[in-house]
């Protein structure tokens, strides 16, 4: 297991951690300069932050000061309540594909969506299986764009919290048992790739409670494992979606878990990933990334 | 499957879903008067209530009226930081089980714990799979003291968002996990007792998203099948505890996942249990039994 302790060499900052600076939106284009600033090597970017600062401004940003990117954020939502909806959402990912390709991201993460119009607090049916074989086809078509383009896939279980709103994949061995289905092959042994075309987005606070995880990570293996998102679970959270908490500050075990990808070669970023409208939003950007050098050094 | 639309015979009252009128904690007794009076037949009381009012009371009372207990709640909290607070929490359920036979409860609810003071907002340590440890020890422990007493106990499975805090076991699957390794037989097939002696509740709250929720009802079958809970999944949640839905205003197929357990055999109450700090517990309790008798009907 790499040893953490000495740099942050393998740290990636997820650009929404700091989003906000004592609670104002910044824009990405300074994320990107205190990050280099900082030595940090890798970021992965939101669309609509791009998409603020401009695709050719960001792409040349990165560029310049040679950082990776260890995912985009994101593609998904596949689930519609009419064809529209639908023709509307593979639309809108393949232009997610094009943007991660022009900034050579690892791989498009993928928060697939659930119960259409539920996220607007009204839901347009109940039959969460109906979005799941709709987010099934959704990827399945995707996939075949991405491929073409050599865009890896990373489906994120998320927490079973957000089943109703945000994803209707919510487990590990959910997520792989879509990738196993319409990636059977794992498209990187035929030769004609470098690595999977589908595979996961291991996020710590999505998966930490799941007695399966660690036989799940093993079921992956290193050519599905395609990102490892840290942040840690507080007691009590107050919140569903913006109560983060900073790596070492919750009850995740995160270095167990990433003992665990990297026992089947996962030699990728932790990349921090922090929603917290209460907490880190509202203090300096500087002191955040500071911390999550400092925290990805001991907790990590 | 039963039609509820015409009565309300299978319904069964969780007695916290009226623990408080207009924001005031009310009796016991005057819970069990209101049933009664509304001709429901179950309830499921909290031991807290029942202390509160004393057990010989509620003992009499339930006898009086002719009320059937669809569960007790509840047992369970097993891990702990040292052995004092492991062995508390053994007399502690040894004293529960001789609750819920006192007032012939159809099963003790075992709420399992987690990990020993993150309730209180201070994890004494992050180790999940010791509290799993832990809980699967007392539960094997418990089911010998239950079973001379011909308790049944069911374990609730409880959302992925209480591993932390509240319990460890989190989906159906990992219950009867538990349930198959401590009780291999299924004790009712040995002809000595009438059901077996350690199943699950099924409560839709927790379970609804699960991917794996109908095979698992299918591999639980009637003998292990021993409460069914019902509220809803509201969008958004805004609290992770006491924000609870009524049957029908959210998102959740109750009568699909009925149907699921029907299939199995299940013949017993839908038992209502809401946590609502902001909605239910601030109005009128009779306008809440009400509301769950028409709900029962038009929505489980």
């Amino acid at each position: 297991m790499r040893d953490f302790s000495t740099d942050h060499r393998w740290l990636s900052i997820n650009t929404a951690t700091v989003r906000k600076s004592r609670g104002v939106e910044q824009p990405l284009t300074d994320i990107i300069e205190a990050c280099a600033q900082r030595g940090i090597r890798a970021i992965s970017p939101w669309r609509d932050q791009v998409a603020a600062a401009g695709l050719p401004a960001i792409s040349k940003l990165v560029k310049t000061h040679g950082l990776e990117l260890s995912g985009y954020c994101r593609g998904g939502m596949f689930p519609a309540a009419d064809a529209a909806g639908l023709k509307a959402a593979r639309e809108d990912n393949r232009r997610a594909v094009d943007e991660a390709c022009e900034l050579n991201a690892a791989c498009l993460v993928l928060v697939v969506g659930a119960l259409p119009g539920a996220l607007a607090g009204q839901a347009a049916h109940k039959d969460i299986a109906l979005s799941r074989s709709q987010v099934s086809d959704g990827i399945a078509e995707l996939l075949e764009y991405a491929k073409a383009s050599k865009m890896p896939l990373a489906i994120e279980p998320l927490h079973p919290m957000y089943a109703a709103d945000r994803a209707c994949i919510n487990t590990m061995e959910q997520a792989l048992d879509v990738c196993d289905a319409l990636d059977p092959i794992r498209t990187g042994e035929d030769g004609k790739t470098q690595q999977a075309a589908l595979g996961v987005a291991v996020d710590v606070y999505h998966v930490w409670w799941d007695p399966k995880l660690e036989a799940q990570i093993q079921r992956a293996g290193k050519d599905r494992l395609m990102a490892f998102h840290v942040c840690d679970w507080l007691t009590p959270t107050t919140d569903l979606l913006n109560d983060r908490g900073m790596m070492g500050d919750g009850v995740i075990e995160i270095p167990k878990i990433r003992g665990w990808m990297e026992n089947q070669g996962f030699a990728g970023y932790s990349e921090v990933e922090i929603f917290s409208s209460g907490n880190w939003w509202q203090r300096e950007s500087a002191e955040v990334l500071d911390t999550c050098i400092a925290r990805h050094r001991s907790a990590v």
